[in-house]
């Protein structure tokens, strides 16, 4: 394996981080706080460990898909690692574990917090937690693509392990003009969401926080009770936007040089619709008559099925309290997610049509058992390889999530919260039902119950093989042998 | 399509059903009860049926795969509306829906009950619901096949449709043998249980009852506390057969043959066996202080895993009041089920087995891109074609299982209720949670929920597909077209 890419490529991944410390850093400058240091001194702290990984340059830069896998799970340890340590040298987040969580949480814009009451951290905290999100939401990895000078195809294997999907598409050839094309649209949507959100009477710094929040897909609030005191105008705003993040950036990409014609054909994105659709309508007729007022009933469920099923887990109403449909159908949009290639999470609604596609093809190959038709998919045959790569992607899926579960239960907590805890990392929700519904946090979980949702997170965010190969005794006993496997 | 053929295997099945409902009759003839005349009746109209049904003879007795589906799914549902008849009009079971549900229930050995007080049925009626458990564990046109004159590979696709597992291991080259040899080691094993619970204290009744439920792993109790007011030696005989009845025929065939050393190998066998003692010891672990005696904290221990997995459902012990994570492992080990070539339900243990090593194949292809290593199963390599049906059919059973709870969420009972009620009869195992607790049972729900459930049982007894296609459009299509199709 070669350990000294892998080496230099940790270094910039926190020499990245460094600098993005400085935010928060000015931001306690601005506001007087005295925290700014700890940001400081881990910028300081992050660079330096940067500068060293990066001492001994690499004699080459080709890596494969293993090594992509290997660096991809590995920076978002490393970064999370890094990241927690003003949350907790400050004192703001008093366990180191807590800390962790939190800021695994932030990069994998799960947005599930432990902090019980969000009012009273600093604004430098409360900037750094929004960062992570947004940062976490395209991938500090693509970043680094979009900056590092290009080389070839090895590039490849690190977009492949940290893009959302069942298959990457490159919008152009080059994977750094596609990198930087992803962060330019994503920059420049972050920025409109902060001009609209500031006409509906946030302030500037609320507005920067929710917006970051919203386009990574996060959630962490920057106010105890979500979103729910905002007005109504900027409540809207943040749904519109959470349901855009949610979109395959593909069709952005597509709308930006016109061709919008080929934008609206999107399956995936006609589906994810479709089923916000469906699912507002059957939210809607759940609350209408609870909460009373017709447009503010619509307003909650655009919000709270947009907020779920693109991962966000921003909330105006306390959700858990809704009846057993209303709350079966958001459990569902936590599964399904949103679409590829955008900032949020979950299983994806490609994943979910080429899986049911499926189960029709199968069925209709007991009518016709020598039909050899394929699945479509966006108007294309879709390969066996991601038939088949769909498949396997659900059962790990499911294997994981049945095992976080089982180790979750020992602690006693009912089957709801046990459940909805772990789907709502491992899809990079935030909230879930009952002790961790949207008015509850997850710090009255154990260090071995975080220690599972913090691999959920980070395994949901990085679409579960990467994390997974970490782990494997393969890639250990590879990653430790010296000279041999260097040179293959 | 062969309307023909199909016409004159469902008349066949009929005139079984006719025949299997003498047996309540003299039950009831033996304790002086009238409700007989009910059963009498309905024998009479199940076999004038069929004689119609088998009236015009098929020009042809060649069928496909799809004349397959069609042929169980249609059985299946013709002998649960002629078996509710006498419940029905007998009184015992006032409305319609809940008699059908409760045959339903019974055929598909589920044994989840609409009954509040099942003492206070009749014999012939608990014998009836018994009897439809015996039956339809090792299936009907099993039965069929091995008292029908062959006709070759044709019978297969009926054989394939019915039998659970991934795939259908003939016993020996001819289907007629196989399933005569399946029913004979059936039948011995049912009487062995019969004898040895006659020495636990049961009555002669009681304890044909019980064997009968055991073996077909349905779960009907004949008290109201099932199996709890039995001797500690009598629940250990129910608790060793409901496990047995869970394990592949194959191995009491090879045992039967004196292959003991190959029957020992099975690998579906000892996961199963592996399955059982880990859950016990964790279900061990979590009761024993509230059990108090260590000897019972085993027995129930034991008992409710073993009626878990194999799909059975009786109960010792009300296993709703237990721990989470208790709880929480036997809503796995619902999932999971018991071995292919079986009575018992669920996915299977050779499914979960192949899907988990597809996983690890998976990981591994991340090493070493190249290499083409085929998943092994029973020291075999596992056919691609296999893989791709695992796969398929667990999508399939999360696609139904996700919309059925939808479906039955709509009535807002509580999130666990739903999953449970879904999961325990998809998987024809009988008591949930909550709602559907051991002590509790399924009369509650309103008909719209009792229609999924049933269609969940039967889909789930038959392996998914041969219910699904009954409601596509194009079996339908095949079915009414006359002329064209019929010499296909």
């Amino acid at each position: 394996m070669n350990r000294a890419m892998i080496r230099n490529i940790l270094g910039s991944v926190l020499e990245i981080e460094a600098v993005l410390l400085l935010i928060p850093v000015l931001t306690a400058l601005f506001y007087g706080e005295n925290v700014g240091w700890y940001y400081l001194a881990t910028a300081f702290l992050c660079f330096l460990t940067g500068w060293l990984f990066r001492f001994r340059k690499a004699k080459d830069n080709v890596f494969y898909l293993k090594e992509g896998c290997v660096i991809t799970g590995l920076s978002w340890i490393l970064m999370s690692a890094f990241g927690c340590l003003p949350l907790f040298a400050s004192g703001e987040i008093p366990k180191f574990e807590d800390a962790l969580f939190e800021t695994i949480s932030g990069f994998t814009t799960t947005g599930a917090s432990i902090v019980p009451a969000v009012e009273e951290l600093s604004h430098a905290a409360l900037m750094w937690r929004s960062l992570t999100h947004w940062i976490g939401g395209m991938g500090v990895l693509v970043f680094l693509l979009a900056i590092m000078p290009s080389s070839g195809s090895s590039h490849m294997n690190i977009m492949r392990a940290e893009s959302p999907g069942p298959s990457v598409g490159k919008l152009v050839p080059k994977v750094r003009q596609t990198a930087k094309i992803l962060y330019l649209i994503y920059f420049g949507m972050t920025v409109l969401e902060v001009v609209l959100l500031l006409f509906g009477g946030m302030t500037f710094f609320e507005s920067v926080n929710t917006s970051l929040a919203t386009a990574g897909t996060g959630g962490f609030g920057i106010k105890n009770n979500s979103l729910l005191g905002f007005s109504a105008y900027d409540q809207w705003v943040v749904a519109v936007f959470m349901i855009l993040f949610g979109v395959n950036f593909n069709v952005y990409y597509l709308l930006l040089f016109g061709q919008i014609r080929k934008a609206l054909k999107c399956e995936e994105v006609r589906v994810y619709l479709g089923l916000i659709i469906a699912a507002v309508g059957i939210v809607f007729a759940n609350i209408v008559n609870t909460v009373g007022n017709t447009a503010d009933a619509l307003r909650h469920s655009v919000f709270t099925v947009g907020s779920i099923i693109s991962s966000t887990g921003f909330a105006t109403l306390d959700f858990n309290e809704w009846s057993a449909v209303a709350r079966t159908v958001l459990v569902t949009c936590m599964f399904i997610g949103a679409c590829a290639g955008s900032t949020g999470g979950g299983i994806k609604v490609s994943r979910i049509v080429i899986a049911i596609k499926t189960v029709f093809k199968e069925l209709n190959s007991y009518l016709h058992p020598k039909s050899v038709r394929k699945v479509r998919f966006e108007d294309k045959p879709v390969e066996h390889e991601v038939v088949r790569a769909v498949n396997v992607y659900l059962i790990t899926f499911f294997v994981l999530f049945t095992t976080s579960i089982i180790v979750v239960s020992f602690e006693g907590k009912d089957l709801v919260t046990n459940f909805t805890a772990v789907i709502a990392t491992m899809n990079n929700i935030g909230p879930g039902l009952n002790l961790v519904g949207p008015t509850q946090n997850f710090a009255h979980f154990n260090v071995l119950s975080k220690i599972v949702l913090m691999f959920d997170m980070l395994a949901g965010r990085l679409e579960l093989f990467p994390m997974l190969l970490l782990f494997h005794p393969g890639i250990i006993k590879a990653f430790f042998q010296k000279s041999t496997i260097k040179n293959t």
